[in-house]
């Protein structure tokens, strides 16, 4: 199973007042993680999206461990846990630089056509590089 | 049990260039609609804060059933579903005006020492504002 | 001239790592702003955008005087201080509950075509609403 | 004078309804590549922030001349124009792909006691390496 690993470091911007990440942004990385995890296969997002083709979250299960701060350099690191005919499951770990594992969710995600937001079959060769990374 | 309800506009600043709202930001209306539900019950964050004690997220379970678009007026819905010691788990749903569920999610919610990071009891105070509105 | 006024909560959201609110964050209350102050003369944005419609921003001169918090409620004060047949120049402030200036702007926007990413006039009944409240 | 430089990818959180990168996020970018620029010379903001030194920004000057879209690779190039005592003003640009300017700024910085909210000098190790810089 192929495993993709981006390094993303934490900025002002990511954090709160609370001195720590902010909950949400977590989702931001997951999503550059698995933006990057497509790219590795040639899969640009943008030319689907001229296409009318978007991959949409539909569930998110979020475990938070251990918070994040400021500075730190994290690393995202993203699998594809099952496949569907128009859905695919991530599963993505994200750690600090002492590996420990500070955040992990599954998110699923729909391929959908973004004029009718309908659910969509993932185009077929898609599925055959992603099949093969499993 | 009480449901305390937020009114939520859609600017450009929630969407993304799939023209819809990008998926991190309904976190950000989720807590937004919590931090309004225990300032219902005069429970001021900041206040917290200064004796640093805060609420950090530890699970979030979410289902995105519709999109939401701009320029929509969404109402955030939440409540609290079950309460122990050092956590609470807050039942959350997302309106659009015509009243379809678009968002809903289960968070997790733990009080922490920021300082020491570890988790402490939620302060009576707040522990009782909450039994007596479930 | 006509002055609109958009309460804003900060949020944790809002916050970063220093405590205070991350300065991009106030581009998007002065959006929000804009947004709100368009609206009070039924000028819908996603309306425009259905018909490719956008106001684009081309210049930003912006002013952090004092520092807003966390859970603080702020004033958004708005008005068009110019406009050409392609653009509007918006003076915008920021005040805290003390009426205490943080923040202020002037923010040109220019009225484009989406598609072609071309400037356009802005649409004669919009110019006319914004001549009267001046 | 050095410049610093940054690759930053656009991802769909970086985006709006428009199809373009939403403004309010180029201050970000240009905060990353002020957040690099130190790096280069060691400097690190968590540990300032330890001794409860920020930088905060003052006044920010941008002009947005071409939208930057979802997945472009763009470049921040950093360079500090003017020092004093107190304050850095950093000039910045951001490219595309083609070498096509996009954006520009010119951001002052004020270095905070953040405890006080006061100015202070800039740490004299710190005005050393950007003196040698310039």
């Amino acid at each position: 199973m192929l495993t993709s690993i981006l390094p993303v470091r934490i900025y002002y911007e990511d954090t709160d007042a609370g001195g720590v990440v902010y909950y949400a942004n977590y989702l931001k990385f997951f999503e550059r993680g698995r933006t990057e995890f497509l790219r590795e296969f040639d899969i640009q997002q943008d030319t689907l999206l001229q296409d009318n083709i978007a991959f949409v979250v539909k569930k998110v299960d979020m475990d938070c461990i251990k918070s994040a701060r400021f500075n730190q350099l994290l690393s995202i690191e993203t699998e594809v846990s099952s496949q569907r005919k128009a859905s695919l499951m991530f599963t993505q770990q994200i750690f600090n630089e002492n590996r420990e594992l500070l955040c992990k969710a599954d998110t699923l995600i729909a391929c959908v056509n973004l004029q009718k937001m309908k659910p969509i079959a993932i185009p077929t060769e898609i599925i055959e590089v992603i099949t093969r990374a499993r």
